[in-house]
């Protein structure tokens, strides 16, 4: 698993094999693509009623499409759900009538500042319909009669989503949550989901300290039926991210919890800091960091992006496809991931057991001068920041942020000084590490 | 009142009117100079007898004069105080006598580096006399014999200063001061009192909830004297700022109290923000900032000017006249100050009221996509941000700092999830808002 | 002992005499450079026994050499200590031997980057020997028989240190600590006890407030032992610096202590910011400071520099010599230093006795306008400053910061004030001055 060429090819595959289904907010392809992802990795899955009250919410109807359609006068269709789902609108009422192109107007959505390209869009709760296409195929549209249909249904049934769990030593839970509920866009739905496959199988060849919690669940509703249906256990929920736009060239952008300065949040822009990047302050407004973060549950959960939503020209049309998507960043956004994971991981907080002046490095074979063993220098460096700085107030992060030292640079360190009888550990319990504010 | 272009015109007929007046620290060009701004707004006027102790200070004899010039030797007067007030040093004794001009040249002060221009000077407590001209007007003087004549007295008196308050539901005030004492300064002195009397105007027209003090006053020894006589009800201060060269093209500049976080601050930092601005930290050195920021009254009171005392060429000179200050950036410091008042009424912390998850907002027709709506974009984002924040600790000042969504626009969102009923007042008590610190 | 350029000159001459010595961690090479130190200061001179144990160390056998040298064949010294000691690597075992140029090479250090030059190294822990020559020479050198000797003794015997205290007032000392221990080399070693002793003598002159204690000890082992020696009055230490790299024409670099904004912190970086300098956080890497700064010990001891260690080219070879170092440079180090110890003595917290509203500074004699008298415009606003921070609150430290008003002229101020009967002492514990934080 830690070979990245074979994780970035397989994760491509995933991208292009869930990128034709229907997703929506509810219905089959939500189910279709689940059973995909289960392929993977073991899922459980979850139907909630239609009518179910969660927080303010309440479980929508279930939508389902099978086929939708513009046919000119001639009998062709000029707007064909079968090329491409994102040619209806998300939640269109079922419709089979016969209307001239100015009433047709009313119901077609296209993109005049990108006239090649078709956008999302969705009506979840406006009981309307309508078609997405490209401008340029708009102007292409003769006057005249068309045959419009869409064969779908909008009825009681479920809502989906599911979760998949790695064990760890303790209950304290680490929760990665992957929106499911877009149709056909690779960069902004897809490389998320496949990232987060790939961590899941990761982890489970390790045995972690925390818990792992994938949840695969429609944007919105889908977090807020998880938080009602989990509200009484949210609090185990100690670290956390949401990931979306996963797989584009851009370069990786964080943005912080609500708390804004919590172990996540700390550790994402420490891994961050050796790569080209970008870290953003919480706004409610993005993706399910939103109910995560919202004030009554303030967890400390983060969004991690490459190019943030709204902010790459493809976002939210029929651009968004697996061409905009490469295994090199989606190797790249997976590799981040775990980095993180390895600081949620390792962060601990140790005593320096020799801490009046410095200890004789060289009679416990710990010291080779960093003036002259230049290779040697981080090493040699790490160790004396982990000797200085290890009071009992500075966990390893608090020491990586100080030093610019990577991370596992002074988890290697503080092995040998342990070893060498310089170093215990502070405390056993790294989730309140120094530096964290509620 | 709201109309600005009527607005900075009446303004600028209030400078013209007060600009020949010759005010100084005492004396019936002040008083001259109160009856007029009585004519727009009820004046309380105060008479305070020199001699009165005041704080560390004694009320000074009352200074009058009539008439001043210096005559060649052929009778025309080459210096008239007719012409301008500032020809003559401020509490300059009477004189009249003949002398050559060396001997008169050590009573007359000039620019050599603004030749044109004719300096202000007072010598306030300095028994001489002198006159003001410029460099250009001095180097025409011939050798010989001049006339020199100052008509004034420099006797027992009064102090004269005036108060104008709108009253509030609260006996919480806002002081605003602008001072009275200099000559013939149209930017530095009559502008901020030309503003603060429109401010006035349009506050007595709402029924606000602070109580609003303006007082005019000289500079140091009139704020030192309104100190003295309401050291027992300072407490009642709860924001302030000093107004003062608020005419000029120049950007607008706030100084922020010796506190310098207090909520007058963050309101003029904030309204600020969305103009081109300066903002200064506290020094002592300035306008009666200096007065009610020493250290025993330390009150929130900042000051806003556009240029900065001392920072624009025509400072406390002959050309600070009437053609500096324009009716436009009269109304942009009164739309400013507006505005800090607005965010002063205005502040309050709410309860969201659905902290869990986000509410449903289109169930009560608060939700327009701001994806889709780009011209609602900003009310739903105030809206989210509103919601978000609204835990009990963060006011809509600290939000609006936080989004860098304007006050306003967030006070029309507060009100809409109000009525939504999705948002409840925290605390009835606007003034002691988080992030103010003493 | 006020004229700089007599103090650099003198500084000079003493870098000079002891450039030639070969000094070490111990040996009579550093007694030989304390006996010509004691000419200028009186010097208290501990020997510690070799096998003392000094925390976690143990202070090592005594390291003596009379002569060295590397002859070709035709009996020639090709490399010679009486040249420099810098051609033997310190703490060479004795050696007696004829071998082949192959065989010698693996004895031999040279520069390859700096062809010219003769590296320093030393091999304390090692029990080897070798020889540091210019890769130039090495290149020259034929194959053949090469006869060496390095005719030193490694025994028994002692660790030499040496203490310098000035009595002040107080017990509370400020220690100034410089390193003994290397050869030959002029700013990193030299430049800091040249400096050091003239601040000694300038300090003698005073009767300071603070007790000021120099030490002067061989890197590391020595600060070791004298922590070791001193463990229980080290809570005497109130400030402190290491001196080192006095002396090249490169800008003052002060690296904070590791507590970072004690007052030796702040002192030192509001003296440097008025000229050109480098202000660097605390790393656990360099001098001395390392040991005063360990967890356990924790001081307000920081590192005074020019060019900081592996900064400048010719740090750690044959061309940190004499030359590099210039009387002008460590004048200016000199200068800087003795103002540092100026803010030190001279910080305290003053009480504004007249603080509702501004006191009236004329009628005292301590009021010329700023506006006119631009000359006196510092002194001016240096008493507006005092008046409006003297709250019990702000030490003249803090005011010369936020005012950035040099210390000297606040000093200045604030005598005037108090003479003037406006400021009183708030305090007679200048240690603990506001903004001092642990």
């Amino acid at each position: 698993m830690n070979d990245p060429d074979r994780a970035g090819k397989e994760m491509h595959a995933l991208v292009e094999r869930l990128h034709p289904i229907c997703r929506s907010m509810t219905g089959d392809g939500v189910r279709r693509t689940l059973e995909i992802i289960g392929e993977s990795i073991p899922l459980d899955v979850h139907e909630v009623p239609t009518g179910t009250q969660v927080l303010d919410w309440t479980v929508p109807q279930e939508w389902n499409i099978r086929d939708a359609y513009v046919k000119d006068a001639s009998g062709r269709r000029v707007i064909d759900f079968a090329e491409t789902p994102l040619h209806v609108v998300g939640y269109s009422t079922p419709v089979e009538a016969t209307m001239p192109l100015s009433q047709l107007r009313e119901h077609l959505h296209t993109l005049p500042d990108q006239p090649g390209l078709v956008p999302y869009r969705t009506g979840y709760y406006a009981a309307n319909w309508g078609f997405c296409l490209s401008e340029d195929t708009l102007r292409e549209l003769q006057d005249g009669e068309y045959e419009v249909r869409i064969d779908a249904t909008l009825a009681d049934g479920h809502l989906t989503y599911a979760e998949h769990v790695v064990p760890g030593e303790l209950d304290d839970e680490v929760i990665i949550v992957c929106h499911t509920c877009h149709p056909a866009l690779a960069n902004e739905t897809l490389a998320g989901i496949a990232v987060a496959v790939q961590l899941a199988q990761a982890l489970a060849e390790s045995r972690p300290r925390h818990t792992y919690r994938f949840v695969f669940a429609p944007g919105t509703i889908g977090s807020i039926t998880w938080l009602a249906r989990n509200r009484n256990r949210v609090d185990r929920i100690k670290h956390g991210f949401v990931l979306a736009c996963a797989g584009d060239p851009g370069r990786l952008t964080y943005k912080r919890s609500r708390r804004g300065d919590t172990l996540i949040d700390r550790a994402a822009a420490h891994v961050l800091s050796t790569r080209e990047h970008e870290l953003l302050d919480f706004t409610p407004y993005g993706y399910d960091e939103r109910q995560f973060c919202s004030p009554g549950f303030n967890l400390p959960v983060g969004l991690l992006t490459r190019s943030p939503n709204e902010a790459y020209p493809e976002y939210h049309t029929s651009a968004d496809d697996p061409d905009l998507v490469t295994p090199e960043a989606m190797a790249d956004t997976l590799a981040a991931v775990r980095e993180i994971v390895e600081v949620l991981e390792g962060n601990r907080t140790y005593l320096n057991l020799q801490p009046y002046g410095e200890p004789q490095l060289g009679k416990r074979g710990l010291y080779r001068s960093p003036a002259l063993h230049k290779d040697n220098k981080q090493h040699q460096m790490a160790i004396l920041w982990i000797l200085n700085y290890s009071d009992g107030d500075h966990s390893l992060l608090d020491i990586a942020e100080r030093s610019a030292i990577p991370f596992t640079a002074l988890v290697e360190a503080a092995r040998a000084l342990s070893e060498g009888g310089l170093l215990d550990e502070a405390s056993r319990q790294p989730s309140q590490s120094h530096g964290e504010r509620a």
